[in-house]
């Protein structure tokens, strides 16, 4: 490459840089100008010929196809496999008061799931049956009383209510409140691990890469309480074979927790109505006073 | 931010760019390690909200869903709108040897246009009569005899056909041969400025950051001749008002033509039947014979 021609493949970003230079915004052309540098560093450094251009063209015009207006979100899932979710999550979860870690979202959460009485059974589909209970805190160690407990996770067969049309409304979805106490009961069953959706364009991606799909089995939450930051995270299964190779990049070590197994002849088996053994796991979530959102 | 955190954030990048290790091919492979190095310093160094990150997710999921298989291609738009697209060219088509420069090809290409005849119409539609003439040329300057020439434009009202469903079947669209002296004549219109389609998401982007979605009169050429490196540019108008603020950055000097006025009475009125004053562009483009593609 000529001294001229790196000049004005370098003239070229500048010119573009400057054609945000009257966004009104002063954070959108902090954005707009910041993205400008970056894809144009990345073409510069990787040299893209136009067929691998054309190539991320489709492929970004079939992630925005492959999205329906429910469950189905392609670019979530694409910014999670490619870390980015996990990193803006970090960014905005800095300066950790003792709350819980958070993870990402995902793209199959439902709003206006039922309401469920504490430790009501949740799980519509057969699975291996579980107790998830214990307390929503604050740092220092107070109980929330009232705090709403958005719940969900897969069934047995990897799918979550939604993406899969076949389960019930509302299986293995639900909105707990805490106690008095500051106190949470779910009844559902052992969250599996599951591969996330590989029809699309990310499944390509994905095999395209050599990277499996598998998340390892977790429960999601977002937990909201008037005056705290809502909490989004998972609690995973902590002998989960997926847990050093999450497609997404979500498990935090503070997120595991175990599955005991339990006797149909204990006390919480009785409390909770189980007829035969289950899995107990306990977890107390605490959450972040320092800044409602 | 403590160390503890930003080492954990760049802990995160580096495990994401590990999981692409196992990429069977090694193109694939440095296209999505760079990538997820260039993504995560842009995320790093503008700190998204959750809020702004959702506003992307969205931002991306439309403009895949506004394009269609015939002639909108919102993510070409985008990329054409942020400079990319240009970048892109300049990077395949350096070290020139004195062949014609090359600009966007842009989303409007139409494949399987009828042939035209040397100096047939091609404008069923309104506007300015104009000749535009020339020769296709090796870089020494030999005429190119054959070589096809895939050429649009929009219609006075802006469109191209295609977009445009009202205008007729190959309005403003043909594929010309040189002669044996390497001659090419279109008869058409004198081509207009016109907005990119604003009524997606890149016309959003562009209204929010202040910038106009204008372009420079132009006529778009594809040429092709066997042995020779196809060339995708631009003819423009080098009267146009919108020359310095191309909302796809795509002039370039070289590429501008004269439409200078003709009178009914010269030759070549009588020649390609002009029955009125009319204009004349003259341009003669140049093939790169060192590398087919």
């Amino acid at each position: 490459m000529s001294t001229d021609e790196r000049e004005a493949e370098r003239a070229l970003t500048e010119q573009v840089v400057a054609s945000f230079a009257n966004t009104e915004d002063a954070r959108l052309r902090t954005l707009m100008q910041s993205l400008i540098r970056h894809m144009h560093a990345f073409v510069r450094e990787v040299e893209p010929t136009e067929a691998e251009w054309m190539s991320a063209i489709r492929f970004l015009t079939a992630t925005g196809k492959m999205c329906d207006d429910l469950v189905r979100q392609e670019f979530i899932l694409l910014s999670d496999t490619l870390g980015v979710s996990m990193l803006v999550d970090a960014i905005n979860h800095r300066l950790a008061t003792g709350a819980t870690d958070t993870t990402v979202f995902g793209p199959f959460y439902i709003e206006g799931m039922p309401e469920r009485a504490y430790g009501e059974n949740m799980a519509f589909t057969p699975g291996a049956p579980a107790l998830v209970h214990g307390r929503v805190l604050t740092t220092t160690g107070e109980p929330i009383a009232g705090a709403l407990l958005d719940v969900w996770q897969t069934a047995d067969n990897g799918m979550y209510s939604g993406q899969d049309t076949a389960q019930p409304h509302g299986n293995l979805r639900g909105r707990y409140r805490t106690d008095a106490e500051g106190r949470y009961a779910i009844t559902t069953i052992v969250p599996v691990s599951y591969p996330i959706p590989t029809d699309g364009p990310v499944g390509q991606m994905l095999e395209a890469t050599g990277r499996h799909p598998w998340r390892p089995a977790h429960l999601h939450f977002m937990i909201k309480a008037p005056d705290y930051r809502t909490l989004v995270t998972h609690l995973f299964d902590k002998d989960d074979p997926y847990l050093q190779s999450d497609a997404v990049f979500g498990v935090k070590p503070s997120l595991m927790v175990a599955y005991d197994e339990r006797s149909a002849e204990d006390e919480l088996a009785r409390r909770f109505g189980f007829n035969g053994s289950y899995r107990e796991a306990r977890y107390d979530f605490v959450l972040d006073g320092s800044a409602a959102s």
